[in-house]
């Protein structure tokens, strides 16, 4: 049975696992400081596919297989499906899971995603109406920035302050366990809006969202900051990140000891000319999916919280002049 | 607790109550059959705004403004909504729920958004996860047409198996209840690809997912179509809505002395000018909500099958010659 802990905090405790996770990553991806930890990587970012947002399906598609495979489970078994991506009407997602024949409900958080099919999923098995969901999201650099930003082939000059979307998808298996890495807690996102408009500074926008779900957090528990192993946020980058620290400071809450952003950590920032950082709905995927869960496995890391924020906006909304409203969804992952 | 009940239908047994609704409607609808039972209706359909995007977030907050005043809860007593719209991106739900303050998980199954929103809310509130969850879903005919379509000003003659988008809006409350409008079970969709590629009749793109449904919840439980007082589809249109009662009659399942769809309902179809019926997100939300909901409160009626269905393809997806896959979602709904 769910426990609702505080105002906004649901606690799990029913034994929710997560039993199994595969990560997938395009070129750019496999070059960066994560490269020997994804399940996959891609040399050619088109996998073969006639167009970018096909690509895309591709990536969601070799994620979900290869957590089958490693899971050793059949489509059959997963009663429900979680999937979402950054594309109009979620195509990246729907093209992917067609030939699986499994039971989905779509998600949309934008690069939240994640967090947010990794909650529903939590609450589903939860509650017994799953054994078994699954949690999978998807981004693409070239279907992204064609669509949110210039044509890839215009070659723009890209701001300090963008971010480099992630070509790369994540995927989760949920099911009751007991023991393993669980699901503890979860913390919805509320749609936040400090009024910026810089569509290429999503991480501005983004870190009073992942601000606000931090400090209900804490607010609705008796945990601290020093309780976590890690506190992950995706995808702030350097400049949501650095703003994030300093707006949770100000309200007297010292993340900076053990913070750390999925978008920071998947690329050199030094090197690989991706300026703030990464971004995308298989950013924070790829990340937790390839690089955290693991950790969690061995017992490397034991208690963590992971935020993944997203920015809401549209292309329609941003040349109608409208600001950036973003959401950032809370899961507490322990080893039990 | 929820139970799984054969393959792929989950039972609810935690009393989960759909205890108010609301919906509003645009000019078009308020000149059709159902005008009498809309909480609201436009007469301009811009509702005061400066974008049709910005009309359609209008329309959900109005739904939602209406519910939140009808149920006396204030924003702060609703612990998670579910929102959903054909928009890319969503952004109808973003900046419509924007100031409300409440924690939200996006959904996106297109037209079929509303069961989805309903049935994860549902599970949300049988879990414990939720006290009190809320479901809102909008569509509008003008931004739509515009993006799907043409651009309005084109005034493009309208193939006779084209739908004409519904400019409404619906919303739910959810809490537990023990006693009133139960939602009892719900099948989750599948999607599901027939390879048709006319973007102007998703009513055969989709029926053959609300048949696969239909099966599936048939086959899972003892339950008979005549055990229905209502087989509640949205949004097939005439020509949808006859392909699946064929479909059905080939599989031996006679659904035909009690089906309706909300397509079908929501407009005079023989002086409205809209062709194959209605659609959008907000179709089957805004009957639902202001027609259907009241009979069962009424207990006029006592036992129903409300099947979403949604048109997962893209104008991106269509561009690049893919077909129209497409899901329907189920919610057994039963007054208690």
């Amino acid at each position: 049975m769910a426990i609702r802990k505080g105002k906004y905090t649901v606690e799990l405790t029913g034994g929710v696992v997560i039993s199994c996770t595969a990560g997938v990553a395009g070129k750019k991806e496999s070059e960066g400081p994560l490269r020997e930890f994804f399940d996959k990587t891609f040399a050619d970012d088109r996998m073969g596919e006639s167009s970018w947002e096909k690509a895309e399906s591709a990536l969601q598609t070799a994620a979900l297989d290869i957590l089958l495979q490693k899971a050793g489970v059949m489509p059959s078994d997963i009663d429900i499906l979680f999937a979402g991506d950054l594309m109009p009407q979620c195509i990246a997602s729907t093209f992917a899971l067609r030939d699986f024949g499994i039971q989905s409900y779509g998600q949309f958080g934008a690069c939240s995603t994640m967090a947010q099919a990794l909650s529903v999923g939590a609450v589903f098995v939860e509650s017994g109406a799953a054994q078994r969901a699954a949690a999978v999201t998807s981004s693409h650099f070239c279907s992204a920035e064609r669509q949110f930003r210039m044509p890839i082939e215009y070659g723009g000059q890209r701001q300090p302050t963008a971010q480099w979307t992630v070509t790369g998808a994540g995927a989760a298996l949920l099911e009751r366990g007991g023991r393993g890495v669980m699901i503890k807690r979860i913390t919805p996102g509320r749609i936040t809006d400090m009024k910026l408009r810089d569509t290429a500074n999503m991480g501005a926008a983004m870190a009073p969202a992942a601000a606000d779900t931090l400090l209900r957090f804490f607010s609705d528990t008796d945990a601290r900051p020093a309780d976590f192993d890690l506190i992950l946020t995706g995808d702030l980058g350097t400049v949501g990140s650095r703003l994030l620290n300093e707006l949770l400071l100000s309200e007297g809450l010292d993340i900076s000891a053990n913070h750390s952003d999925c978008g920071c950590m998947i690329y050199d920032i030094s090197s690989q000319d991706v300026h703030a950082g990464g971004s995308g709905c298989g950013c924070c995927a790829s990340v937790f999916c390839s690089h955290i869960m693991p950790k969690l496995r061995d017992r490397e890391l034991k208690n963590i919280l992971f935020i993944a924020t997203g920015a809401l906006m549209s292309p329609t909304s941003s040349q109608q002049g409208e600001s950036i409203p973003s959401i950032a969804h809370l899961v507490q992952i322990s080893t039990v």
